[in-house]
């Protein structure tokens, strides 16, 4: 039988809820009408609790990499200096739209499997005072590393700098106090903890970020902030071009059972999925790439062991298993594999995944005892319990 | 986060994949034009290639029961002597739907989790000679025991007795060879192995049955199998009375992935499944009701260890880990409970059930190692091969 359950454990797009995917069937409707707007009303709402924000939350049909771009143009000015925390790929991605933007960028660079410290940007905001942005990736989806934003927004001691934050693979999954650490811009997209289908990217937007969007000359109509405000505060609520409406209703579904969950058991799932995913990977004897002190809740990045092909494995654990795994994204392919435990995910997604790594593993010479894995991740979530 | 992914794993009714669910939410159709022909074509030569039979495939709206019910009333005349093979709750339910239709039921039975066996048949058979009609349970679900069909039918040596199975829980799951071993009429149902919502019951008539059927008067209209035929033979087959339609759109959809998968891949997963479910139950030090010599590849029933709450277990398998198994039904009640392993189960869903079953039983003071009894089905999947 081929996998009437495949598990996706890659970090995003992640597992859709039956429930949710549903909700998107819904009949289609006029995106300039009453239920519209009261569609995007509570999905804007929902996203605000979620985010912990009463910041302006805008949504755009497009990929998170889209809201990336959509900061970029909207909050800089070409020839603008930004300091950009690389930790990884996606770091650095976001370093290259600001660059093409025409910004002028200064990047902060750590280590594969190290956080960019708030030391770090202190010292860099130090040397060069004439930045006027900050910009941080809150979970680098590449190493499976958590920066600590909190502590960075402490150390950015001038008022007129904006941080900006790119949550796509934590927002919803790890707690983020968007308000309460003065995050002025935070992007993320529907796919990951938000267990809907890719293709929704949502930005917050700051009333001090809103002052310098008025400075700043718009290089975009797509995907113009001013104009999706205007938008958002009629009477009934509507986008500027046509909205993904059946993503709006998968979104809808979605963030009620969030919200039904509660944020801080939904936050509290991740952290033990993460506990005992971490668990199973070192009774197989693996090395994870990321220290305890940071490592992700949402991606758990793995080094391959000796003598093991990262994609005959990926191959084994896909075609024999079910379960889909993530290898290396630039420098580190072919070092590590990654896994992802965001968003729609049980206990027994981890379960499965330990188990299915042991029997690959052991099918390519690696010794580790039949259990190990499973066993570890069981004792993590009997001592724990399994968050109801 | 309360149970993405619900774990069913009782003996129907059994999961149904997203995507048979999502084929009976088509749009509804005429019952009675030539969409609906097609449909209900398809759908029993399907059938008639999973039961390996070229007999008549009858399709009700209705239970496995209500088939039970039909070939009851089909088959037997008031004072007809029916002998009934019965190895606990399934088998004691025919014989009482056939003593409430008027037969003259003589009973062997076999001690709980043994079976009826073929030498208790002949013996009964030789003892009486006015019995017309043997019925045998296939698959006991109550027990997780397997009848010997093809035994059973090697020792009825009259000619003109009819052999009627209850195929409820097998059929689709373990091979059964209807015309290869004679077997008159089989009834079945759609919430098994046949991946379906419950809802359609299944019944098999050979050449045979049907002169039984001629030479007994009707005492259904509903259940009638000769008005069944009679609009299934129509140019553009129908039913006599209105279909499941949904239903059908969905049982359509899973025949074509079990005849996809292939028959013996489908027998050979369900063995492989009951195995690795065996052994994990073993390494737990529980206690199998039935030997491995009869063990059901559909279902397997477990003693409850001393001391341990048969419902307290079940629900902090269910409310804990969103596992859900049977209790034990009539004299078992409250000494075994059960674990369905049938239809769309996959590898995972058995070590994701071992990994509950050790958590739970931990927490109610069984002492079993972590990771033992998925340590076990490991073995069992890596050494055979779970097949693909």
């Amino acid at each position: 039988m081929r996998h009437h359950h495949q598990y996706l454990m890659i970090p995003g797009p992640t597992p859709v809820p039956q429930t949710v995917a549903l909700a998107g069937a819904a009949p289609m409707i006029n995106h300039r009408g009453p239920e519209f707007g009261e569609l995007l009303k509570e999905a804007t709402r929902g996203l605000q609790e979620i985010l912990k924000t009463r910041n302006t939350v805008l949504t755009f049909p497009a990929a998170g990499t889209g809201a990336m771009e959509a900061a970029a143009v909207n909050l800089t000015t070409p020839g603008e200096r930004v300091l950009v925390g690389v930790a990884g790929e996606f770091g650095a991605r976001f370093a290259e739209i600001l660059r093409v933007g025409g910004a002028d960028v200064a990047i902060v660079k750590s280590e594969p499997g190290y956080p960019v410290s708030p030391e770090a940007i202190r010292d860099a905001l130090r040397k060069d005072r004439s930045i006027t942005t900050v910009v941080i990736t809150h979970n680098e989806t590449s190493t499976g590393v958590t920066m600590d934003l909190a502590g960075i927004r402490a150390v950015i001691d001038r008022e007129d700098v904006l941080l900006v934050v790119d949550a796509v693979s934590s927002a919803g999954a790890i707690d983020i106090e968007t308000d309460g650490w003065g995050i002025d811009v935070l992007v993320t997209a529907s796919q990951k903890a938000l267990m809907c289908p890719p293709g929704l990217a949502f930005v917050t937007v700051s009333p001090k970020a809103w002052d310098r969007v008025e400075k700043t000359r718009a290089r975009s109509v797509y995907f113009s902030f001013a104009n999706a405000r205007k938008f958002l505060e009629k009477p009934t609520p509507q986008t500027p071009y046509t909205p993904a409406v059946s993503l709006l209703f998968s979104l809808r579904e979605a963030v009620r059972q969030i919200l039904a969950e509660g944020l801080d058991a939904v936050f509290a799932r991740h952290a033990l999925l993460a506990r005992a995913t971490r668990a199973g990977m070192r009774a197989l004897g693996l090395e994870l790439l990321a220290a305890d002190e940071w490592a992700s809740n949402t991606v758990t990045a793995v080094k391959l062991p000796a003598g093991v092909d990262g994609h005959k494995l990926l191959e084994m654990l896909r075609d024999r298993y079910g379960v889909i795994l993530a290898g290396g994204m630039g420098e580190l392919a072919g070092k590590i594999f990654r896994i992802g435990h965001v968003g729609a995910v049980n206990w027994s997604d981890i379960v499965v995944t330990l188990s299915a790594l042991q029997m690959a593993l052991a099918g390519l010479g690696v010794k580790a005892a039949h259990g190990a894995a499973v066993a570890a991740a069981e004792r993590v979530f009997s001592e724990q319990g399994w968050p109801l």
